[in-house]
């Protein structure tokens, strides 16, 4: 039993409590008793520090201002929601890293804390309808106060930016200066640090690679993958030299040596190299298989919650990026074109960080151009199914001591 | 200048700051070098409160429950917006309160807090969708531990009801318990207190009952109502009168019958009162007149921000019920019927909380039972348009040291 | 390969057109280049049809009110939707008919498509913010002209809720009339044909009565999970009794007896039927069993898809309630407590349906009442998980010509 | 009574229809009994065009795909919301031609549709989260079927787009072809004459041209306003001058440089036509005042309802740029960086477009540059509160003879 802490971790639980001896003296029901007492809502919640920390600038420095609080509350509620994200990414990261991702019961959690994510962004978005019921000219009369406050301080946000993978090599430099000058210490520590953990891109990324039916003494998904689409392609050619001269004629011909010229570049393993040292692609090559490999079987059942991963992924970039946009339609409703508080230039950096560099799994995205028809792709055995469910099985060395304990 | 506090207002300010004499010294300047260096991000939002204010009972109870996070922070979030809601909502009451709402410059504040809050209570019936990405299997693994916190011991939640205006005598009794008992000492005290200030409800009351055209020596908008309501009725009767015999004409005649009885009712100040002892009504028999006759007025200069305002309560009214509803939702999908942490009976209890006793603006949805064909409201003529129009003026006592300053 | 129409589908494409022997000859080309010219956008969307069916009817009688337009889009847009969620809904219904259910592949279609529904009803909810910017004095404008055609005639929906599931028996009636009684002719009968064909409740009832694990003479399930949790219970009491006298005692006592009453109930299947007869249980109880199997076992790769169904069934459920909550709302603010334009009671007949009993799936929320610790549920032994996974395999005599084709 | 039509309508009313003598005879009941067979709810949809134009191209070609359904209806609920704005947008358009808006009675009309575009345009932004339900895998299996159908042909867009005020100089060329030659014969002429009619944005700079206060004979408000600027900048520049030496004098320094820069551009008429000239700005100079003005005494009651005009009209400019780029985020999950269905370069193309040239009210945000503190705004004195107030009242020769009707 001690090889599978899944059911290890059943046992420790008794109505949540560790289960206790037959004998367990009534001490225990103390415990209990105090427990009756308990903890209240406002207790549990912290909210003496929760909604004691609205300290207006404005007041302080003798000019209150109303509007204030709202943009305080708003940006305190955006660092929650930073949170839980981290936190659910940090679990995440950890399935992976631990290698517990490789029992695929573990899907399950990665999937939902994922999706959690997902649907923290989704609200995110929407909240920017709150700040925006303060107009310039209510923001105008205090943010003098807040200098040299600003967004771009925030830690959580590029923690976050971290861990999901975006490259420091790709981030767009802030009034010439690199991102992580803006923190000191601690701080700073906690943001290098994070670029150098393993991403949740990497960790997809070697998650990918894994995928079954990849194995070249095996199932060879990409040479066979590879066989057919030239196989199709020259069919197509084939027929198209058949066809009577004309425009028509031409035009297919341009289409289909287009076309092959995209395929081209996927079969090039050196290629794909080039577009990743220029950031233009994230994913290893072996990855990028893995995940095409995906998205054409999604529907076995071995695949359908890895292509609900992928598909949760892009969401993720979407949001993010959809977040970014939104905030810069709110920057240049309140600011303008002038500097941000934090003597950013503001409108325009945050512009410029709306950009595909930004997008973490851009690959996931792009694989949309290498989609193929049906019939293309290359056909499973009964014995590539079997392969494929057996590896969703855990293996016997791990769960055999499951029924001895 | 002194009787016009929006104007002093303005010399308070010298780029937001106090202005200063021509001959102010530098010392001036080392306050803005200290605020220079001013004040950070994090700092600023208090951040060391806000994002270590999350602590898992279920990790204190040495069985960390990964979805107990979420459930802290999305009740965190809620408690936040919650305070943000009940900060606008004083600043409104204060206006009302302090008779700055009879400057009608101060209607576009009101108006915009107001319209802010709509938006927040949006907001928050949204946010229910990240909680529902927790399963009632997560919540089980946890719930236990919270005994005996209850989101009913939300202390904001109450005083926002009570501020509204939910009525004390029309709640739903909680396992057979008052509501404010579940409170203690000085929260009981802010409870009671909250009940006992002038509510919302109450001063919205007293301000309609000011509409100008009520006055029974002037426009007299009720009496000349109830005039064109009754002709008009009577001529309808007239004409059906005159009908060939047959079902037509007796289904007219049930349908002006009921018409008339409804109409009764509107002009029957004793019915009003009684309605009004039974929680049916709320509004003062006046104010009621007042409401009716921005409603058919609306598009009198006057009365559009009025109209407005009038459109945004019940936009709070409907949101604060349809936040109640999605909140049982989730508790029917989290705990089934079974009771709540806090010994609620929970979704029963929840469930009926859904109802229109919790309406605190009720009678403004009602009034779309007493609407009338335009040509049946009382026109006004120039002499009342000009009365309209001056009422918005500030008066001549008021502002007329403005420029002798 | 004859029994594999998946895999037979994938022949029927060629670039998704029917594959053409090598010496096809240039005719095919010609249906190419018409093909060029193609079809364009608003041919493609049937415009022509789609944005001329705005006829205002006071616009016909000769009194144009300009929120009618906005009245009747809001609700084409509905129907629009509605037509696709039926779309959604009989695609599913024909997977589960057709048996195709039993591959596991098609598990992602299914999933795919409730969530599509899911996504597009809470696009529906969000809607009402739309027709909410008509006021009910606008609306009083043209009310009358649209007698007696109301909403509560809308076939598609009506349609919905019986292929959904919502049962005949269970309906509120309106005006003390049949439902079906407001619709002549074909729509009566294809509405009575949707009752007796299977509805999604029904398919999903057979479905989950299927669930691997259940068969007595196999891994035998529900016989487990009745010893484990009346032994759990025992052990409980036990404990109890062995405690000092005293209210914690007494307390423990009442609660134990009380959860021992639930479970009680639990494996009562005379009971279940009981509760089934009076429509407070909807499904069979072997399908009860295999919705808590699957909520037991939600990680087991296995049955991961099938817990995101259970769930999303459960978010159509709630956000059908949503919708109708909503809709509630959007009555009262238009018409206060008076008739509905078709001559139902409106807002009290609306309010009525929004209760438990139209949710369909009722039972997977009430399923919370009966959750246990983690513990106290069966432990799946090695075999039983092969058991589980060979289950996903489509078998052999399904796939194995599948190579030979 | 003839001068002033808005009474007129009222006596056009008799419950909403056309008031009878009093000897009308029983003719008239005829009618009534018509209308009590009336309209029924499908008639009066057209629900038999509305849900019928779902034809899918691959199933006429005979490879039915699922997915297109989806496809389709997302579609044409876009088209049905673009009539309903292009409906609201010609009535607004209407009342600022006609001069109807001069009558502020109309003001409340203007504001209330031109918020219903923006609540659907909110609306439509989240739509795209169901079609996001669709994958590219799904779209590539019948992508093919619609060349070369494209969103580009949507003429409704295109319609929109040129009556709020998109300039055809400032268009991305499309396939370096001008937009209008996707479009033939009646349709091409709707949009050249939607070009050359009166736009929301021409139309919204005339109102602001004659906002009261402006006259330089009267209020004089610029000049009041450049007077106190310079003033208000010549005393911190001398407050400065008398600090001591060092860096933070410095500073400041540089900073006022930075802002006299900035206001003399805004004083400077010729910068300002260069700047119309190059597309940065699209108001007239004096356009430009008047908004600036009802910013700054947007407390008013004369101005309250105008800012909140444009607060909406920003509203509608955010929203519709948000809805390009969800539209691209979208667009980039379905085919990569391939070209779209109509041959666009999809992708690219649509990217380029969400760009602030397509700011039709771009200037309304850039005015947040140009903010001063409270006491640099000119003081109104109480003439001109009166003179602010009568405008707001129907001169005399308008409503004279309402009484004498």
């Amino acid at each position: 039993m001690s090889g599978c802490p899944y059911f290890e971790k059943r046992h420790l639980l008794f109505k949540n409590k560790p289960p206790a001896d037959e004998d367990e003296d009534a001490s225990q029901a103390g415990v209990n008793k105090a427990s009756k007492g308990g903890i209240i809502y406002g207790d549990y919640l912290q909210l003496d520090k929760i909604i004691t920390a609205q300290v207006l600038q404005s007041e302080v420095k003798g000019n209150k201002i109303h509007d204030e609080h709202l943009f305080i509350v708003t940006h305190q509620a955006y660092e929650l929601w930073f949170k839980q994200i981290l936190f659910e990414l940090d679990s995440v990261r950890e399935i992976f890293v631990s290698g517990h991702v490789r029992d695929e019961r573990n899907m399950l959690k990665v999937n939902t804390r994922i999706h959690r994510i997902v649907m923290i962004f989704r609200l995110l978005v929407d909240q920017f309808a709150v700040l925006e019921t303060m107009t310039a000219l209510d923001f105008f009369d205090f943010r003098e106060y807040l200098t040299p406050a600003s967004g771009f301080q925030s830690l959580q946000f590029r923690l976050l930016e971290n861990k999901i993978g975006v490259p420091d090599n790709l981030r767009v430099p802030y009034n010439r200066r690199h991102y992580r000058d803006n923190f000191k210490g601690q701080q700073s520590e906690m943001l290098l640090s994070a670029e150098q953990e393993p991403t949740l891109l990497k960790l997809v990324e070697a998650w990918l690679e894994r995928t079954p039916g990849l194995e070249v003494d095996g199932f060879n998904f990409w040479e066979k993958l590879r066989i057919n689409i030239y196989e199709g392609l020259s069919k197509e050619r084939q027929k198209t030299e058949k066809m009577a001269d004309g425009e028509e004629k031409e035009d297919r011909k341009a289409e289909q040596a287009k076309q092959k010229e995209i395929f081209t570049s996927l079969f090039d393993e050196k290629h794909h190299d080039h577009l990743v040292s220029k950031g233009e692609r994230r994913f290893s090559y072996k990855a990028l298989q893995g995940a095409l490999m995906i998205y054409f079987y999604r529907e076995e059942p071995r695949f359908q919650v890895p292509f609900q991963l992928l598909t949760s992924l892009m969401d993720i970039d979407t949001l993010m990026t959809k977040w970014r946009y939104n905030h810069v339609c709110m920057v240049h409703r309140m600011i303008g074109s002038k500097a941000g508080t934090g003597g950013s230039s503001g409108y325009q950096y945050l512009r410029s960080t709306v950009s595909d560099r930004y997008k973490v799994f851009v690959d996931l995205f792009n694989l949309a151009t290498f989609l193929v028809p049906r019939h293309w792709v290359p056909k499973l055995n009964p014995n590539v199914h079997t392969f494929l469910y057996t590896a969703e099985c855990c293996d016997s060395s791990y769960c055999s001591s499951e029924e001895s304990d």
